[in-house]
């Protein structure tokens, strides 16, 4: 159940019913807020006087549920830019798998700037599978993607992969993004729920849509309602790609849940050939935000190197997207 | 190895070569052709003066490589309308699971009619997982659905589920529907390479994308060239929607292989809420062809009740689509 | 529902009976029985009469579950050897993947005569999913088998790949095998369930346990009740191995359905290296059959090359099995 | 390629080998050792004087690989027990999923010693999907485990969820176990690659074998040889069961890499009706060890409660696996 408890509510008595219903307390907007496990359903008479509003959950889906709050929430991603709400903004977030170099991410964002493309990405702490490859430049490369996203006016996203370095993370970027293979690390996810920056959490490869949501409840019930769902394929028996982009689950999400949704068509499908079809279907489908890898010179790439567009390539996806966005009613931004 | 041979070769000599290169003979549009085992890379010296044209191959995905026929098969589907080939075309094919009864499959022609839309879907033989549910109108109703089909002027497909009844439906129906269950069902195949109307294979859920265009090449090397293939859904650990739809899958067909792709989000998905979002999807794909369940009353639907769309929320949709196609330079038929 | 009818209902009432509740009716050891859909809980009072003993079923696993018959059923294999119901027989099962010629056949039988092993099992009619390798002797190797089976006083078991053949399978061999990628074919299922020779059924590699189970039924259905289960590998995202074998699955299987189970090891690990440890762990498991794939030559093999035993593995492997049985109470034969 | 130096290369020349081959280095047994990415297949001649011994490695499986260590490496328990190596011996692990209260895990002692098992399991730390389900005991549990641990003479192995109570876990207990949701992440495998504590890596659910074994090489290539890979079960489309223990993969394991495996069959099933059955088999595989969860309640289990055993079931079980240990030439510890 998600509890809205009344004004003035004592501390002491806070305590009491956050204890004897076993529920997360955390406060928005002014209000107190307890949200206790979803087979609780109902709280006795005697403590109903302290609560506003009640909403009974059927699963632990609950704050991210559309019957709590049937809109998609609102996300600030700048002075300029919201997605969800009632914004119809499709979200383009673009950049290398890595940031590699100075020069590397200075024509990244030349790209980004010659397309009035306002969201950078570019991974500092990678989480690869092997420690003999190439695994980011750390903390060095979050300063300089600070830097240079200052210089060119660009919002930042980067990637935290484990709870060693998620304050660094956090400092530095303008959007945190939780990595498919951190999904369920609750150091992070709790660090992030104390934050009121955006919250790009990435689909785990194996997780269910039940625990990709509930990876957001972590957060989402520390306090921090600017959290996003990324969907960026699932391991299945086809080998062929990468991974498999889940659209079916994304239709679930959209129908389900209030949180925006970006769809990252880069990692699911692992080539570059392609990533372009996949973009326009992804937009076609009506979503926050689309997350496409780019580089200056893919094939000299330090991770990543087969599914990246080169700037000519994304350039031309880029100016193909509009119209589509336009047949089903949202902006591209 | 897919060798042409020369004109005039023997008989004797074409059966001494497809024995000693272990190959599959056919003959299409006055040309003999061989087909060797892709593991097969060398003719011998001695052989080559009867062989006009040749193609190593690297997988037994042969005739169906784009390395041997580059460009997307064109089928003819009525005199008015085929796709692939330089036709830009997206062939729309619509109607109920299962043919149910006259009345109901009278509505679906008048939908069809309505929209112009030119090809009816129906299910005859149903390949129920359980034998206790309802297991389709069988013959009767592919004459039913024939004649309907008929009095509308609508081309009808439906689908086969066993080789014991695949006579029958090669001889009532205008496009062959290799079901997913049925898709390495060889006696069907068999028998479908002998027919030259077009076969819409549906890849098995299970079924990878190797196996699926080597399904295809069964019924084209048997000397059916009109085959297209059907992606609706493949199976994975995610259970909120009924299967996966595989676009990543899509874009390796539309890059390596030369056949017409079809695309069924109904299936895939199994809950009508998401359908329309995933069909708009599927055209920004660019493929060329979507079947979509529709039921004048989903809701007494004999089989797959939850998936169908009602006729307002397919025109809806359907209204939706030409922009899109529009948008990426193709045409909805 | 399951209904037992009582003696001496009339043809007419059984034909309303089966009609009014949708049920399949067969008959066995003189009872008629009519299954309903598992949906179906009651059956109106006037018809209660007619009814001797009922089972109302939660899903479509019927005659299958346990909550029918609580004892795994009892299937002859041989007058001297039957598996299941108090026997605490595990039957081995050995023999190439596809016979290929007579001496080919010959050495195996003589391997099963040394080891007094009773049953041979060879693939004639092979579903390979590509039309360019070797697809089998056919019926000239169905012949051929039943003639060594003869000569050597072993039983054998064939493949059935689809319903063109299914007949000639029938009439020569003592137990049929529907292959996994035939699981579904109801055209199949069908001429089984009218046969009374033991039909083992291998689980589709994309086959929920359910469905599995469905298959079963269709059989059982048709009033063939020597139903024997066969897992052999599904198909994961995990590709070092052939298929992964699931004995989750088969300790659900013996929990809940009362066939009796044969694990097919070979087939899911596809590299011979693993199949020694996995048939010892199959027997640990405690189930009712062994199906180990077996050549004089592997690397000669025409088919599945990689993962047959050659002889000696296979006598060395079998001298291991004894004292597993015994630990557990079971006896191999 | 692995590189075992000479001795009395100094630091200066170290580290620009390091440097110039991208290696890692470490030192082992006063060996140093640098292991290079597995695409370098060539050390400079006038590099070679520093190299005593060399190997040429196909992927990131280096240090866990046969070809660089033919046996099974030996991990010390306790002063009585090792495993791997030539002990033959299967090391008995139990307990329950959670601490919950001093009288309980004092319970779980008593079986423990009443067994002679020498490994208590419990978890403190427990990294639940949904925020507001139980968390587990944390440090306080941690603390109380050391305690019992040492009062009834046993050793400790308890989960690590996240990087940020890796020390904690690292202080207290004997083994850390490295749950199959953490198996990605880098803070906690880099901790225990600096600890010469054993560690068991449980496979992530959604995890290649190569990502499991290259899990393991984050720790042995920090220095810490003592490693063991637990498999508990992959996601796959079969929801009948938790999981799908994954023993084709147990086979590829022992075939080509040099760690210990245990295996836990609790986590796979997820419903205790299986576990005995899965737990044979498991022993007959031939493995280094295995982990059965145990509780004195199972029912009031906070968390697992569906698939502990009681303590009854657990005896009997305990019981019968002597014997089939004894089939394979292993002994149960």
């Amino acid at each position: 159940m998600i509890l809205h408890l009344k004004a003035n509510v004592s501390e002491a008595e806070l305590e009491r019913l956050s204890q004897k219903y076993k529920a997360i307390h955390f406060k928005l907007y002014g209000t107190d807020i307890l949200v206790t496990p979803s087979k609780t359903k109902v709280i006795e008479e005697k403590d109903q006087d302290y609560i506003g509003q009640s909403w009974v959950m059927e699963s632990d889906i609950q704050l991210a549920n559309k019957n709590y709050l049937p809109e998609i929430r609102k996300i600030k991603i700048s002075d300029q830019i919201s997605i969800g709400g009632d914004s119809k903004n499709t979200l383009m977030i673009t950049g290398p798998c890595s940031i590699e170099s100075e020069s590397q991410i200075e024509e990244s964002c030349s790209l980004l700037n010659h397309l009035n493309v306002k969201v950078l990405r570019a991974g500092c702490f990678k989480p690869r599978t092997s420690p003999y490859t190439f695994q980011g430049m750390g903390l060095e490369g979050l300063k300089l993607l600070r830097k240079v996203g200052d210089k060119y006016g660009l919002k930042i996203i980067s990637e935290v992969k484990d709870a060693s370095h998620v304050t660094d993370v956090l400092s530095y970027v303008d959007i945190v993004q939780i990595g498919a293979k951190a999904m369920y690390d609750q150091g992070i996810l709790k660090a992030c729920s104390k934050s009121t920056k955006p919250i790009l959490i990435k689909r785990g490869f194996g997780s269910t849509l039940q625990e990709f949501v509930q990876a957001a409840e972590f957060v989402l019930s520390g306090g921090n309602p600017n959290v996003m769902l990324c969907e960026r394929g699932i391991r299945t028996f086809e080998t062929k790609t990468r991974f498999t982009l889940d659209l079916c689950g994304v239709a679930y999400l959209k129908e389900y849940t209030n949180l925006p949704i970006i769809l990252d068509p880069s990692h699911a499908m692992g080539y570059s050939y392609g990533v372009a079809d996949l973009t326009r279907a992804c937009m076609a489908m009506g979503v926050d935000g689309l997350l496409i890898e780019t580089h200056p010179t893919p094939k000299e790439a330090l991770s990543d190197a087969s599914q990246q567009l080169n700037h000519q390539e994304f350039t031309d996806l880029y100016h193909s997207l509009s119209s589509i966005a336009q047949s089903i009613g949202r902006k591209l931004v």
